[in-house]
């Protein structure tokens, strides 16, 4: 099949590879004009075909995928200048991996109903070494009946699909997820800065623990960083606090109260604060302890 | 051996019988004194035998076990009138699974010392469903020495055996447990309520969650019961809010901040004060939305 795929950072660079591996004509674009292309040419020098702007590589694909970080990017490259929707033809299905509101999404999705093209939210969890191992979680919202189309291409890059629901669906599932591994992230630090003032080993706590009712990957993953305190970043936690702002915008907008996520949107304020933005999220116990 | 087993409830019943059935004498005294005795009775039935006091009970065994509720509760039963250390020889061990203050575990470990007898403090993570089928985490603190007398015992009632470090090491363990566990089942019961208000079903949301990094035992056991809003008690909230009121008065003395613990601690007085203490604390989906 003829995919696209634009935005080919940590995370759409591998995705995009194992599509192309898996046999499909991979089409792309940078949109980095002069700056950094290392991933689009990695690509090129496989065989995938190289397009001067969204709209020209639309016209050749039949699904094109987005990576890419905020709101605003996805809605330039679907209905911005020389955007995607003057490309693709009717049928033709815009898959987007990155992680926006969902406001944004069901707004994207809205205006290319003119067009006859079908938008799909499906971030996905795992960070970047889920998308080197194709073990992502893809969690997708947009109608049910392109599920035979997509879940081939899912299937290639993670191993936990799910439907969750309409358009928007996807993006909701992913706030949920972020909040709730984050929110585990920050009870993760906190017990940390127990154990460390009631002078007993947190790694022998974390490894009690996971034997037990708390266990998680949080746990796994973050804990162990957290026993060797090793901050280099895994996933950077300004991303994290990027996620925070847009989950309690729409909290606020809805009217659902998150008291918890917002106790730890305070904490991520004072990491970014202590300007350890890049560092991983594990260093939330930097922040309780005043230790870098 | 000779095994003593004091507080013969959800817990202590089921534990106390896996001992007896791997062969062992079990010695039994029941602290309600004309009150509830059914676990007891079905003990001696099995072939146990009861005694009239804790010190009684002491003489005849090599290692005392207790799994009470408070720390006044094992403080009585170790050194109030006719306690155990008044039956405990030289050597023997007092084991107490209950879930008490670190600083209650180390006093009553000193007081133990002139006896030469060995108190070791083993929480214990996993429920009534752990404690029945033999698959409890156990996370004790006590002397390095003692481990070959007690994992004999240990490997009988639980799967994951882990010594935190020295007395009170085990209760610090089991409190940063709960701290997790609880802050865990907070973040998904907000996790609940934002999809519930984005119009989006829940119980979707956790399976695309479970398969990500914000998996976890919590979103397992406590995400089914609210996304099928049932909240018949595994674990009753009013241990839950027992356990953060000895956490937090615990971080205030040692000088640890909490503030997710301390948010947390809210939403747990906000779930008691509606009166809910002793239906499941999946029930925080309902301080959330305002529904039994």
């Amino acid at each position: 099949m003829n995919i696209g795929f634009i935005g080919l950072g940590t995370m759409g660079r591998p995705m995009a590879e194992h599509l192309q591996r898996a046999g499909h004509a991979l089409h792309v674009w940078g949109r980095l004009q002069g700056g950094s292309v290392s991933g689009i040419e990695a690509l090129v020098a496989l065989g995938a075909i190289r397009h001067t702007s969204p709209a020209a590589l639309a016209c050749h694909v039949d699904i094109v995928c987005t990576n890419v970080t905020a709101s605003a990017d996805v809605e330039a490259l679907a209905h911005g200048p020389q955007g995607l929707v003057e490309g693709l033809a009717p049928g033709s299905i815009h898959v987007d991996f990155s992680t926006i509101a969902p406001t944004a999404a069901r707004r994207i999705a809205a205006a290319y109903a003119e067009a006859g093209v079908d938008f799909v939210d499906a971030p996905v969890s795992g960070g970047g070494t889920g998308a080197l191992a194709a073990s992502l979680a893809i969690m997708w919202g947009g109608k049910e009946e392109l599920a035979p189309r997509l879940n081939p291409i899912f299937g290639v890059l993670g191993k936990s699909i799910v439907r969750v629901g309409d358009v928007g669906a996807g993006q909701v599932a992913k706030g949920c997820n972020q909040m709730v591994m984050v929110a585990a992230i920050a009870a993760c630090a906190e017990a940390a800065r127990l154990a460390q003032a009631s002078g007993v080993d947190f790694g022998r706590v974390r490894q009690a623990m996971l034997g037990g009712s708390a266990g998680s990957r949080v746990l796994e993953v973050f804990g162990e960083r957290m026993a060797n305190r090793d901050f280099t970043a895994g996933v950077e936690a300004r991303l994290h606090h990027k996620d925070f702002a847009l989950l309690l915008d729409e909290a606020a907008r809805i009217g659902a109260p998150l008291p918890v996520a917002a106790q730890v949107e305070q904490l991520l304020n004072a990491l970014m604060g202590n300007g350890w933005g890049k560092r991983d999220t594990a260093c939330l116990l930097g922040v309780l302890d005043g230790r870098e």
